[in-house]
């Protein structure tokens, strides 16, 4: 059992490759200009669970769609239900007046309070006028649960964790695996948690970019598949793997700098169910699935004096929406497989086990499907 | 039992004047500019019912949002259910897409197909290429029923009968009442039918027209209130009146010139709620009450070759969008109330009768309940 | 100003009667058997807001929708927005699962999170299963923003006030006015708060009773009407009045005990907004107008060993339902009044007055528009 | 180019195995007791488009749920959007009422107007109560559009052949490819039209059935993918394929026996979006994506004198919900799969020739791709 961070690949390390869209730089949502992603891990203790104390698998991560002051100039956005068995919280309220303030962040389950109670300490740190001469925050927060590994009922995410997780937000590189609010997570009863991908567009399609972030905490193994090779079906007998048939959840953030409406981004939204589909899953019953999207280009200041404003948005009956569309579709796809890949194997409460998805035979039931560029790397062992 | 139209008259016209903002100068929803209304009224026959012959008591009203090609220049549009039990032809289309095309038709529950079609058959004539090398069009039309008074069996509204009210089409003064889709309508078991009003807004606020127009056929009499008044309450013996117990159906037709995405017309549409209410209804569980906006500031080519467009919208942290919402209940009401006040008392199938709001009686009630400047008009007699 | 709680008449007492079904007992939610209401309210210091300190003037409200373990048996749940800018935690799931769990809180804008954990606290005592072999609890918290009379960025609402809430839950009579989650709010410019009403309908509709519990800030005087009369509109001069323009916002929480599924739950919360209109609001731009609807006929087991369970839901097509509908606008009006009505003048932070409804002119303007029924009590003096 | 019907493989037939529950008798919709299906196919003409007289590939294709009178008792239903850029009638009564009433028609989009006021025809011919003393039927007609290949602007699907197609309705064996509604579209740029599938649960699971019907007119080719196999990209240089970049729309209905209320067949029929998904689809800017879901264990009376009802519902904390989602992600899979199977090479307006998929080069990438079980059947030539 490795557990050195960074030496297992991602899915286009080993020649998976989703799609047909060319990703950024750093095939991450940071590759959206101006996006950045934070993370504050938490592993402590190992053994028995005592329920309050540990032993702690956990963590936050934070999406900072823009440099600027994430209140007074706000973003459009869109959150879409495709499972609602879960909680974003705020989300009337965007798809109320399409647009989402603050940071975004994803955790676990029942920490879900304390880190919206913390993005408000953190917003009251950069305004001194907020609640008292203008209204507060609505803070994003989104969950999925990691019971299974983590002492969930500890709620171990603080605010000192919430505000380290915003203050490391970078661009460029994002961490993936079991970090931040991934850090428990389970994917198609491997080990699953943060992962990311993204895709630019051609000059004439304006060479927009869209990016995803995933906290993948969902499906049951004998439904994954890797671009379309049904993976989990030949890794049954892998491990003694844990029976979870859906239970748990997944997040998808879509970022992109392409001028879009809230209905527009609702549409970008509903297409992370097709992504979510092509790894395998049928939705489960108690997954709580949302899409979480929203555009840099349309900016939107908190007080206006204008009694109107111009906004900018693509044009829907040109080829430009389906590109958006098909980015979606494949940085959502590659995004969870890049959760898998990154993500260690890991011992939580009660000395349960949850096993990274084994590099070496997936690259093989690949090459057995007759995807014959998928190569282990040289140096990789899982 | 009158039969003259156009003798009686409008709230305003009573000095029943409906909140504070100030009506166009017809205030009619053809004060936005652009918009034209055409009827085309079917009256024919007496006495029993004969199904598929008579009498007929129905019609079809066209709102024609702009005056340009309507299927070439679409309209930012919304249609918000309030009860759904009812038809809007192509309402998830406009959801999804936020736009309108085409003129808008109403009409009685059982035309709804007959009358589509008949909007595809103008819009072939209008254009040789549609359904040939472009898309052919989505009609919009909304229903309420008027059973009670006419052989909705017959189906009687054809071909000739949208093209007539479509050509009608005119700006300035609507006729209210027994006409077009309005009919055979019963409101709050009086006659009822069409009715419309408008209201402008400061200039400080842009000098925004929004008008209404409502097809109205809901409501049991003991709910029916005039500027808050129980008017209902007061007329229960009025007449040998039907029971209905809030059957039927009301459509509101809400149209602006100021700039709005679709997201902002759903919330105008939701505002259409607060105006039926004021007029006692509590939404019955078999009415089909929609409300239908549409912004007539924002065309959009159905042809585009640009990525992107641009496009104006309300600010929503200014008073204008509150005094726009006051705008939408304020003409809903008035245009409810117009609708009663115009319509004249009706004879049907099966020798059914509904009569028209009594006049006097109705200012007699309004004075009883302190709306002294009510007064009918010197030469009315209902 | 009178600083004693419960001297003021509610408006029934005063003989203003809304509608016209019976109401149940105590007219108040808690006519639903099985559903208990406590407040927890926080009142302390006077004069210049001290940002984090005080003054306080707020607090947080419980309804408690059965006896039994709210967890462990599931009620029948529908959240309906009727203007989304606002929060009610987890809406989303109820939406999807078409249940709720837990008590009911509400209280104010940025204390929700702190709540929400605090539920979560009180969930945790109650099992020490929760987190650890089951999933975790979904609190709904609910909220209304007091930061004009409130240092709302202290988020003084804490773990013990939630518990006392929560344990202070009574049926019976149900205090009103400036308590609770109420204590700190504004509706129509005046003083509002908690109110409360019931309906019972008749034994040959089921005996079935409808509660509604508001926690109202929401409203611009000029719109306020009582029963139709346009009290707000005679009341502009009454005092140095504060203008909102319909900033805030208004929770109303439905009950009944009629068996109803989330689906015909939903149906009744849209009639919440007809129940809002009536007292003249038109739903402004910032305000969170949310309905919160269940039924205690229908609950369900949290763990369920059976495949299928049999459910009984009203019937659609007799007048049951419109009856059912009609009481939520009953309720919904008549618990705003009460909130004005029973609550008191306040003076906040930074010395802000907000005065109570005065009884005494609201009378003699009912009685100038002819409703000469109203009276004050003799024992009354606003 | 064939042109016999019935002489092409279904997908299981070639080893194509979708999933792992098993099929039905008839792996069709019919296999859910009661449902039968029936088309009227119009086939005429060939050469140059002269609009309104041909050349015709269209049809009608009518699902009924049950064999008792589909008016006076309904099912309970739901209709779910994918992507909205379509039609199907009264959607809205139905997520209002949750119930459907009529059979369910598959058409072209130019023709669903006549297509409803057909299937009033036929209402009235069963009633003649109907729009008498009882309110009229909301007709459920869905749309692709055939103008590709056929004169759409003829809208050549009238009154008799409505009649017809309900009127031939079996339950067993469904004709599927080009036939009823399905005669004229076309499906990743292959020949697309009606296919179906189902799936049986174990007992253990109720025994339920679940069936799904699709009329396919989606997808760009280079998406396709079989069992997850890229066919699509495989067979780019196949043809002189149309570049058709998801322009078109797809309609699925999906029922089951399972007794499931209108929130449950909403959730499975956002598992529609799943099974499309596997097929390649992104969800195409232009694609009128809708379920139409029902379960026939909920019949529901027209009129009813009862103020309540008794319901079953399958319980959604048991496996059994996930087997019924799973159900319709592999039919809906399926049944895409066998309406590019069985479809035959088209030629229709303008000479446009749309091929079918060619089976043996379909088999043999799929044994490329390591789906080795799948076999060309011996008699068979594409």
């Amino acid at each position: 059992m490795k557990n050195g961070f960074g030496n297992r690949p991602r899915a286009r390390d080993l020649g998976i490759v989703v799609g047909v869209l060319p990703p950024g730089a750093h095939n991450a949502i940071t590759d959206v200009p101006g996006v950045r992603v934070g993370h504050c891990t938490l592993i402590q203790g190992h053994g028995n669970l005592m329920p309050g104390q540990g032993p702690i698998r956990t963590g936050v991560t934070a999406i900072l769609p823009h440099p600027g002051d994430l209140f007074l100039e706000k973003i459009t956005g869109a959150i879409v239900r495709i499972n609602g068995f879960g909680e974003v919280t705020n989300s009337q309220q965007v798809d109320e007046m399409g647009v989402m303030e603050g940071p975004i962040l994803l955790t676990n389950t029942m920490n879900v309070p304390r880190v919206a109670d913390a993005v408000i300490d953190w917003a009251y740190e950069h305004s001194s006028d907020m609640s008292v001469t203008t209204w507060g925050i609505s803070p994003i927060v989104a969950e999925t649960s990691d019971n299974y590994l983590n002492d969930a009922r500890g709620r171990h995410v603080r605010r000192e964790h919430v505000f380290e997780a915003i203050a490391s937000a970078r661009d460029g590189i994002v961490t993936e695996g079991a970090v931040g609010g991934g850090t428990g997570m389970i994917c198609y009863e491997f080990k699953g948690g943060i992962g990311t991908a993204s895709r630019v567009l051609a000059a004439e399609f304006g060479g927009y970019t869209v990016g995803a972030l995933v906290q993948s905490n969902f499906g049951s193994r004998a439904k994954l598949r890797i671009d379309g090779v049904p993976v989990g079906r030949a890794l049954m007998d892998y491990d003694e793997r844990i029976q979870r048939d859906s239970q748990g959840s997944v997040i998808v953030v879509i970022a992109t700098d392409a001028p879009m409406s809230s209905r527009q981004l609702k549409r970008m939204g509903m297409r992370v169910a097709f992504g979510l589909a092509r790894t395998g899953t049928q939705g489960g019953n108690t997954s709580g699935d949302f899409a979480i999207c929203f555009s840099t280009a349309r900016n939107r200041p908190h007080h206006s004096t204008a009694p109107t404003l111009q906004l900018t948005q693509v044009v829907e009956d040109t080829a430009l929406i389906n590109q958006l569309f098909d980015a979606v579709v494949e940085t959502t796809e590659e995004a969870v497989l890049n959760s898998l890949f990154k993500a260690e194997t890991m011992q939580g409460r009660d000395h349960h086990i949850i096993y990274a998805l084994p590099i070496q035979e997936t690259v093989e039931i690949m090459n057995r499907y007759g995807h014959t560029q998928v190569k282990a790397p040289s140096a990789e062992s899982s």
